[in-house]
């Protein structure tokens, strides 16, 4: 446990991106527990500042940078979420952020990114494309590289969305969310064992991109190949520091069908009247499948985010 | 003044009703703020019961009837939000309610109302066919007519939306509502004219449906001739106790247009991530079309629903 971050450093964290980050509402549905006679706490990270907890992350690890680490600003590679946190997070902190896109990215995505101040370069829309483009930008600029989950930093930003959870809500059964790399429920992981080491934390992926939970079984770390699914913001592999923390704290990893990951984000929309993006959806579509192993439960579920492009919904 | 409900009338009706329905958050959006230079704070009723604040006029009513009013049920007729909210008002008092819908509504919203328990009698969708249908029902079944506006009962239940936002947020420059029968729109100005009388009342009307405009102008009732609008909430006109408030404690009533509403929709989906219905968006796009008069200004803004269909988004 003494590599992993600490209760301590949560809560520095937690101080240190206070004055920035929304603390989020934590919302329920009296007709979604009706339907799954279970009663859910619903953390709204779509609210977050850039609609995703991922600026919880970014703004941790870029408030944290020495100023010599800093000067130089912060770069990294993605087409998604994290982009816009680390730019936005970067234009608090007042330096430069380098973003390598995929040349395909949403438009939407892109004008997001430069809203921010960020300097974009594109590239071909592959992993090695953009770890090349991403190694050249950090050698001519000399910034400080920020991965989007595998660095104990950003883990610890995550780590605060529970932290905020167990601050409002007691005596969970369950804390759930959707695994892609692994920051968001490694953090939630910690957080949970030092705060509420009676509940259990349960992560949620797509059937389709499941290699958490391989990785998981298999007790070691096992690539997706080509993973396809709706839920865009889950397509990325664990990475070695959230495997790590995952093996110790988290107890369980179920798969979720592309059906009822649709289904379950409809009922958010329909329902609660808040929009989420797909991978936010995951850990309601797990419980929709299997309604009998969490009856009477009582479940914290985090919303990852609510970056969704309205032209283009799954209904 | 003395034949309007009373500020204590009003807080009876909020006592009623507060273990029925919800208390309502008011959000902020710093992206919207930003864009109007102005202070915007919205009263979210797309979270209320049912999905729009209609529940609170339906409830005060159904709950505020002597035993003998409330035995034989209550009707009325409704193809929208009016019909769900009399359905559960009915449905929490146990009492039934018998509502008179057009054949072509919404499968949906047949579903909801049917869901409540209420008795649907189905009917052409005329204005006379469904008022015809209503006598029918009223004559036969002896239960309470509860109209969807016109009714101090209702609007009674309708200002408590506004006194909750006066108990959150003080000094507010302007209130403003969207306004279709004008039960919402004339609760408001009462809550304010007692609770806030330095804050301005401005409605907000579609420019295809300006019945409310045109009215206001000229002093005198000028129904709408088959307005057409994307707001759908907003088609009917005024009623003569509504407009009677509105004549005495409303400010202004500023018409938009068809592209603003929908612009104003995808702005509050898009940047705050909370769903409402086309008229909800109407305020918000009187604002974005009148950026300098309101600059610098406090304006409460009360989003009056969330029910959409999913499957038929105006952009």
């Amino acid at each position: 446990m003494n590599r992993f971050p600490t209760l301590n450093k949560i809560q520095q964290a937690a101080a240190r991106i206070k004055p920035h980050a929304h603390r989020t509402p934590v919302l329920m549905c009296q007709t979604i527990n009706n339907m799954l006679d279970a009663e859910l706490f619903f953390k709204c990270e779509n609210f977050q500042k850039v609609g995703a907890f991922k600026f919880r992350g970014a703004c941790n690890t870029v408030l944290s940078l020495r100023s010599a680490q800093a000067k130089n600003g912060v770069a990294t590679h993605s087409s998604g979420n994290h982009a816009q946190a680390l730019a936005l997070a970067a234009k608090i902190r007042g330096i430069p952020a380098y973003i390598v896109m995929p040349k395909n990215a949403p438009a939407v995505k892109i004008a997001a990114v430069e809203g921010y101040g960020a300097k974009i370069t594109f590239c071909e829309p592959t992993l090695t494309a953009r770890e090349t483009n991403l190694t050249k930008v950090v050698e001519k600029t000399d910034a400080e590289f920020v991965h989007p989950y595998n660095d104990y930093r950003v883990i610890t930003g995550q780590a605060t969305a529970a932290l905020e959870i167990f601050e409002k809500i007691q005596s969970l059964d369950i804390i759930m969310t959707p695994v892609g790399g692994g920051g968001l429920l490694s953090g939630t992981a910690l957080s949970t064992a030092y705060l509420s080491s009676g509940t259990q934390v349960i992560a949620a992926e797509p059937a389709n991109a499941d290699d958490a939970y391989r990785s998981f079984h298999a007790r070691k770390l096992i690539p997706s190949v080509n993973p396809k699914t709706i839920a865009d913001g889950l397509l990325t592999s664990l990475g070695s520091h959230t495997f790590a923390v995952m093996q110790k704290y988290v107890h369980d990893v179920i798969t979720v069908s592309e059906t009822a990951i649709i289904r379950a984000m409809r009922l958010i929309w329909e329902r609660m009247k808040i929009i989420i993006e797909p991978s936010a959806a995951v850990p309601l579509g797990a419980l929709l499948e299997n309604k009998l192993k969490f009856r009477g439960k009582r479940i914290g579920i985090i919303l990852t985010g609510g970056n969704v492009d309205l032209e283009k919904l799954p209904w």
